[in-house]
């Protein structure tokens, strides 16, 4: 068999999980909480199920859901899409950007991302047979870098993927970088896909830019959000994506053949569930005080901590305990000290090691205060 | 933009039903059953999401779920796959089929379809960079012509897609088309994918051939199969594939940059479910009841039904009725007549009309009676 992704392996994220599983660690690695999500939610799904909801959805999602995720949308970001030809419902927002690459990347096409990169991005634009172009985000403050932005596009840039707040950086883009991308953009054909999972989550009372929220940018941007991270359901795997009629439209050519539609009950749960407009607000203050906590209790630990300013993520350099290189010490940090965490090197195409890690602090303060005293040990 | 799919639409499922709910028609277009699943199901799902377990399941699906289908097919059909790399759980079958085809066919490939074909495979495919080979098959009893296929295998031919029992023709292959489809794909290379989604449902005593009980095709099979339409959850999405460890390694690379993984409290519900494992070895008897109740209800009506061997649909020529176009035809049916089926000619890719429509059965005994009833009047 020829492999359509030769140096492709497993997902960084499951490898460590399962590491962490078999070692007895407290994980830190992959990006999931350790509580649960409120039982109201349980019960609407429950409810829907009984009443005999468990046939197809409509391939955009169920009406009630999309109409909420509009509503939700307009309210925060100002604009109005329609609910008929401009919301999808997704089987996550991981499907969300392989069908939105799927659907518009053409072979040969160039796509540009930012590294440190989601691990998922790169392969999904290989097997549309594009290209991909990597920026630079550099440690520590990890800002996008336009002038070289505007050196790597040419001709052949069919789309520029963006993730604010951005993962594992914890870096929330500012108004002037989305203005810096307008520009950049303007008169280009050129489709961003902006990976909004972590929209709700910014702090220090920095304000999310969502492309939805930029004029411009919204009439040529498919904006990719994410239920699992906002309700603390990352398992049930249910996104959605907003976008422009055009762009839509091809969107859910792909998605019909992808997944077609998603999980009825649980898209019908999720609607009453937004109905509650405020929950999503209260998300930033909840994981700034998870953060501030984390933080506090590894304050005197031999780790470096970079800021956080956004998504459930915390980076740290680890060089006054190990000259190893990372993925080394988290495999040692893992089995040794019996704390997992994520090696920054797997959001490299090319591997390359800073000697920084990243610990995810959506747990609650048992979890986190059990792996600081265990991190605090390593001297 | 310009499109990667310029010739597609909407899926004729997705216009049918919309088209049927506009009408308040009696709908056996989709096909979806219209009672529900049982309680203890649902049970089980609010179980699993109450006690917290609604975070990322592992990318090839939860263990139990995984044991359990591996368990169900060496009972069935003799194979034993591996639980750790030969068996994945899927966003439905569709996102299997998808998939498959995504990590395997390369630009310029070929892949061996039948037509009628389910309307998803062709866009994968092209989508791949692939070229579609349409083997014909022809009314009224839509066997395979191997002679046919054996021609059309050459250098290129990467992989071969068949379905049995058969949507939309409801026609099941037997243990001598899979040793045509062995001997042919010999000592070649060719991978086959095998949409076995309506296992359970074959009629008269027929038993259905797996390419899991063909020890040789087993061995280059990726077979797909689906809870949807086993347990009457269309709506849940969630499915499954085994293959050996092979290709279910390159499956699962793309896999995991595309859905990820599925919804954790389904598929641990679903493996409890699976514990009884009788439910789906009732399924035949069950659905053949329907068959022959919705048959029996249009003897004397002007439609020539044909066989209908195994699936859920009904396939019936409508040329005493009118000599409209299926398309047509199927649109005045749902608007005047007040059922919706699905015209043929949606499954073909140059539209070729034979006048033959489908619908679909797994529907309550009050449905199929007033569908009959309103199809009895056309005269
Ligand atoms: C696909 S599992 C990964 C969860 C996540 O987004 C992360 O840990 O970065
Ligand atoms: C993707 S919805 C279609 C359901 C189905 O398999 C069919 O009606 O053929």
């Amino acid at each position: 068999i020829e492999s359509r992704l030769p140096t492709v392996g497993t997902t960084i994220f499951t490898v460590m999980s399962r590491l962490a599983q078999e070692c007895g660690a407290i994980n830190l690695s992959q990006g999931f909480p350790d509580f649960n999500a409120e039982d109201v939610l349980f019960e609407r799904v429950a409810h829907w199920m009984r009443a005999g909801f468990n046939q197809y959805a409509p391939l955009a999602g169920c009406l009630p859901l999309r109409e909420a995720i509009v509503r939700k949308v307009e309210g925060l970001y100002g604009t109005r899409y329609d609910v008929e030809h401009e919301v999808t419902v997704t089987a996550g927002a991981t499907q969300a950007l392989f069908t939105a690459v799927s659907a518009l990347v053409h072979a040969g096409d160039e796509v540009i991302v930012f590294e440190p990169v989601y691990d998922s991005y790169g392969p999904a634009i290989e097997l549309a047979g594009g290209t991909v172009i990597r920026m630079q985000l550099r440690a520590p403050d990890y800002r996008p870098d336009w002038v070289s932005v505007a050196a790597a596009i040419g001709p052949r840039t069919r789309m520029i993927m963006i993730n604010s707040p951005h993962n594992p950086t914890a870096t929330v883009w500012s108004a002037d970088d989305l203005a810096q991308l307008a520009a950049l953009t303007r008169n280009t054909g050129i489709v961003v896909v902006s990976d909004e999972v972590y929209e709700h989550i910014v702090f220090d009372g920095a304000v999310h830019q969502s492309c939805a929220a930029h004029p411009e940018l919204a009439a040529r941007s498919i904006v990719v959000s994410s239920f699992g991270k906002t309700y603390h359901i990352t398992g049930w795997k249910v996104g959605y994506v907003v976008a422009p009629r055009e762009l839509m439209a091809e969107f859910r050519k792909v998605h019909q053949f992808n997944v077609f539609t998603v999980n009825t009950p649980v898209q019908l749960a999720l609607a009453d569930y937004m109905a509650d407009a405020g929950r999503h607000l209260q998300l930033s203050a909840f994981y700034q005080a998870k953060r501030d906590y984390f933080r506090a209790g590894l304050s005197g630990a031999r780790f470096e901590l970079l800021p956080s300013g956004g998504t459930y993520f915390q980076l740290a350099r680890y060089g006054a305990i190990s000259d190893q290189p990372d993925g080394v010490f988290c495999d040692w940090l893992t089995r040794e000290a019996g704390v997992a965490a994520i090696p920054v090197s797997a959001f490299f195409a090319d591997g390359r090691d800073e000697g920084v890690i990243r610990f995810c602090f959506a747990k609650n303060e048992s979890t986190l205060a059990a792996a600081c005293e265990r991190l605090q040990k390593l001297r």
